[in-house]
């Protein structure tokens, strides 16, 4: 609560310092979004090109693919990096196609753990591999200094967006 | 032609080199995502809290605000940072609210100009001040160098994936 008001003071009182003067503010976020947008943009294009798969799909896949043992469909909603609004009508077909499985929380019989099968984990490593060289190759012109000193830097902004985000 | 063989040639000896060794640029890419993602994802909240408005929405104005003769469909479409399915959909509703009027193309008869009403360009005032303060706060643990830092990185990025997406 401190925070959040020290931060809405400090917002305020730039501007009282100098009128409209978040420009280089909003020039990054729009610079941020383009990039992110191009990428993303990129991505998808080739996913459905090369294996016909969305987004969310690899997505959800990549999210299980970190859990060997499986995520309840909630935990796997809050994962999930794009926002997607249908997280069960793709675990339905994504069952039906047998990639996944599913199978009764031990503790919580109400809810399900969902998991890679085998041909989803054989399904999900040719298209991470082929998704690593593509981010590889887009991203060639950036050393891998450079690569380092953007996410560290991409850190801190995530770190500040957190701070203000969480108190609102 | 060139520049796709030696992008993707970089890619492959990057490849052939270091095998898997493409960690820093997925952690640059997932850092990129989940950044956007949080900003993003506070913007459509407090946009629709504050103005219950959407971010396409917003990102339409946006567009033709800076664009006092207006802009066809087309155009309009292509600007969009905000990736959006639907904007016709999106400009009949703001039509029927009157914050956008639409003229026939003066050469192209069989094209429509869109731009801003008086009512809209005061409707999006309000709300690009609000936003400008919101990211100004969000961004605030950043000094304005950093920002321009940041900015110019971003730059560099985007210019490399631009020049792989565009070959393929």
């Amino acid at each position: 609560m401190e925070l959040e008001q020290s931060a809405a003071l400090d917002a305020e009182s730039k501007i009282a310092d100098a009128p409209g003067d978040h420009k280089a503010e909003l020039r990054l976020w729009l610079r941020l979004l383009a990039t992110n947008t191009l990428i993303e943009t990129e991505i998808r294009r080739r996913l459905r090109e090369r294996f016909d798969v969305t987004l969310p799909r690899f997505d959800l896949m990549a999210q299980l693919e970190r859990k060997p043992h499986g995520m309840t469909l909630g935990e796997l909603s809050q994962r999930m990096m794009v926002t997607n609004g249908n997280v069960t009508g793709l675990v339905d077909r994504l069952l039906a196609e047998e990639v996944i499985s599913r199978k009764q929380h031990k503790s919580d019989r109400r809810s399900h753990i969902v998991s890679l099968t085998e041909k989803g984990r054989k399904q999900f490593a040719r298209m991470a591999k082929e998704h690593e060289d593509w981010i590889a190759a887009m991203f060639g012109e950036l050393t891998q200094s450079e690569c380092v000193a953007l996410t560290k830097m991409l850190g801190k902004l995530k770190t500040s967006v957190r701070t203000v985000a969480a108190q609102n």
